[in-house]
């Protein structure tokens, strides 16, 4: 492991694109989302930039409206371990809803994956948000907010249980005596909670990472604790440094309130680089980004952020309608967050969708000023690291050719990977098996 | 394709063995079932002797008694996710239950697969049949036998009508209108059934199939009815090719029975050929592999498959006991098997649990007596081709070697693969889209 702190890097695989227009810049391929050439390239190209791991994000509902890296996409467990096959170092980071699968399933489907990637795997949990959802999967409604956490943290309990059935040395594979598996050390779960009932034990063994690595995205009161108490990596969203600060603070509080080290869980903010020779280079190339967009992609993002209010009713250039009562279940901290840029800086509709359609951020310069902001979040307490998003072609290439040289010149980012599996790379400890260190305990008192 | 009837082939990767103790051989790996090294050699083995297609079989429940090769395994979908992006011909077949799953995710996945491998999935569905798999599930029993399979064909209508929802050309991406999807090729299924309400469209565009391969493994009435109705390939079980005639006639008398083309249907036996330089060094190396056995073993199974019924408590060489009141719900066919063969030759308990223990098959002789009884089977109606095992370490390499060589000679099989797909390999129609038959009907009329 490494003498110091090193900023953590993932690097997220969207296909086509992350908003609604930028397919259309001349250099996306528009097949992307569904193309394994594509999705291996930028993991090779993530790779030898030593990234610590790639992310791929899921949702689970689309009409013709939804934007395009939405509509069409790889199932993130598919294209993972089609990646494990042609990775070797990176992290394997997907999502996976705990609302509509099976905790047996996934937990089989994560411990494959950390067996075919030798110990990259890793699971970001999220709670279903869109409202329509649950019309794929024969259901009438979503669970209350609240609810979801709850059901979230007993599926967690459920996964993390199965994936204790094995413990290390249980799969002795004796050909003189017969023996394949030691009885005493494959244990049933025998869960019986609120929500689940699995019994276990899990037939596949323990994986080369004891457990995958949890990432978890809550922004809410219920999702900052849920995150605090059981993530180990937090993938966020920060507005900027000082909202950055203020989340990394509250999260990193509430981790300690739980009891836990808070130098073990991280938080890492999305941001979308780009990156120019110069910084005037650099905001040449967001302009022609922006150009892409329409003011139709921003009020549709509204409309679907405020439960399908339609915005085309106001005046786009009048302050930002009072949509406070409109409700805010559905994409609670997205809702939030928009009330909130409204209030503090008092913008029009028209802004308010523009910022929403191409979201701009803080890291748009030169690799020196990228570079920069970078570390000035990282050392001011807003980051332990980022996830990176490709706004533009060629974005991927100029942050791994032309950023992180500087990162690794100043000591923040590693030169080589230093270890073989996700937890290594992270810093973060191999997890007990619950059953060994039970069977520890006995034998040391 | 091909002008004249070829015989398929599919190789069953299986990792560590396929009974109780093969994995004590000295040629095997233990690791085997979570090696992804060992099943990238055995499908590039297979893709060199121009198999048509991997086969990987799949089960939800084990305690610390079960066999070796159900204890420890890859989840199907990993690997051959991961097997796509190492193979580049040889079609991807998985088994999945419909008992435990979302058909909106096995949808996604299955074509999720079919576009990472360029147009080669199969999805193998199956209903459950373990006593003890509910409880992984938070369910306390199984539907009874009968109502599995209409589970099983509606479930199957909804995956299949999910992969209709993009029609060839709905995905239009068209930068300079900024038109991704056509509205009007891209449909909802609004699914609403007895057990499952599905809205769609699925979340991802038609895949290089247009529908993944349908297998089936139905061996009882109702399993036979439904792989006739809607299977496109059969793995199946034959004691024997009088046995495995009588199941291909029944079977395709079947599906005629339906309205189908009953050349639209491949019927598969599984066998495990044991290939020697010689028929008596066959011989050898099939009493090689029965020596591995206990009698134990042989008991444990058909404890397994009659209701754990304790086999122990019988003279193991008087005649088979008379447990034909003992359940045969959980695995009807396989305790019928053994019912019927008991009747046909008047077997002692102990040769019962010997033929249980080590599968002989009608498949070990030289190449030359191998490849005959292959053309045999073939051409006497008792099968379109073959599911292979490998009982033997080495052995995939002898079959690749020594017998497709000799099927090539004979006009039998492929010299080269001729198409890209799966459905290519098998001379399968690529099926038509639901709506854009409907559209073509509308405008001919």
């Amino acid at each position: 492991m490494s003498q110091h702190r090193h900023i953590k890097l993932g690097f997220i695989l969207h296909g086509v694109g992350r908003t609604w227009n930028d397919w259309r810049h001349p250099g996306r391929d528009v097949n992307a989302s569904t193309s394994l050439a594509f999705y291996q390239k930028q993991a090779a190209t993530a790779e030898r930039g030593k990234f610590d791991f790639l992310f791929v994000a899921d949702s689970l509902s689309i009409t013709e409206k939804s934007s395009p890296h939405y509509l069409n996409r790889f199932e993130p467990i598919t294209i993972l371990s089609a990646l494990a096959a042609t990775t070797s170092r990176i992290g394997l980071v997907g999502t996976l809803t705990v609302s509509y699968s099976e905790p047996f399933n996934v937990a089989r489907q994560f411990a494959s994956l950390d067996h075919l990637s030798g110990g990259r795997a890793g699971w970001n949990i999220v709670t279903s948000w869109l409202g329509d959802t649950a019309a794929n999967f024969s259901k009438t409604e979503h669970p209350p907010h609240a609810v979801r956490y709850r059901i979230a943290g007993e599926y967690l309990d459920v996964v993390q249980g199965l994936w204790d059935s094995w413990e290390e040395d249980a799969h002795v594979a004796d050909k003189e005596s017969g023996q394949f598996v030691d009885p005493e050390r494959l244990h049933r779960l025998d869960h019986k909670g609120e929500f689940f009932q699995v019994r276990g034990p899990l037939n596949i063994k323990r994986t080369p990472q004891g457990q995958p690595v949890i990432f978890q995205a809550g922004a809410s009161d219920d999702g900052r604790n849920f995150a605090a108490k059981r993530a180990e990596v937090i993938f966020t969203h920060a507005e900027d440094e000082e909202a950055g600060r203020a989340y990394y603070a509250d999260v990193k509080a509430r981790a300690k309130g739980f009891g836990r080290d808070p130098h073990q869980l991280f938080i890492l903010p999305g941001i979308a680089p780009i990156v120019g020779e110069t910084d005037e280079d650099a905001e040449a190339r967001y302009r022609e980004l922006a150009s892409l967009e329409s003011i139709d992609t921003g009020l549709g993002f509204l409309s679907r952020t405020f439960n399908d209010h339609d915005f085309r009713q106001y005046d786009l250039d009048a302050p930002f309608p009072d949509v406070e009562h409109i409700g805010i279940n559905s994409q609670q901290s997205a809702t939030l967050r928009i009330l909130a840029l409204v209030r503090a800086e008092k913008l029009t509709l028209r802004q308010v969708a523009e910022r929403l359609a191409t979201p701009r951020g803080a890291f748009v310069g030169s690799p020196e000023t990228v570079a920069d902001r970078l570390q000035q979040w990282f050392e001011s307490g807003a980051a332990d690291g980022f996830v990176v998003f490709e706004p533009l072609p060629g974005q991927l290439d100029l942050f791994v050719d032309r950023v992180i040289p500087i990162l690794q010149a100043r000591g923040l980012f590693r030169t080589e990977y230093e270890g073989t599996t996700f937890r290594e790379h992270l810093g973060l400890a191999q997890p007990d098996n619950r059953y060994s260190s039970k069977a520890a305990e006995k034998s040391a008192a």
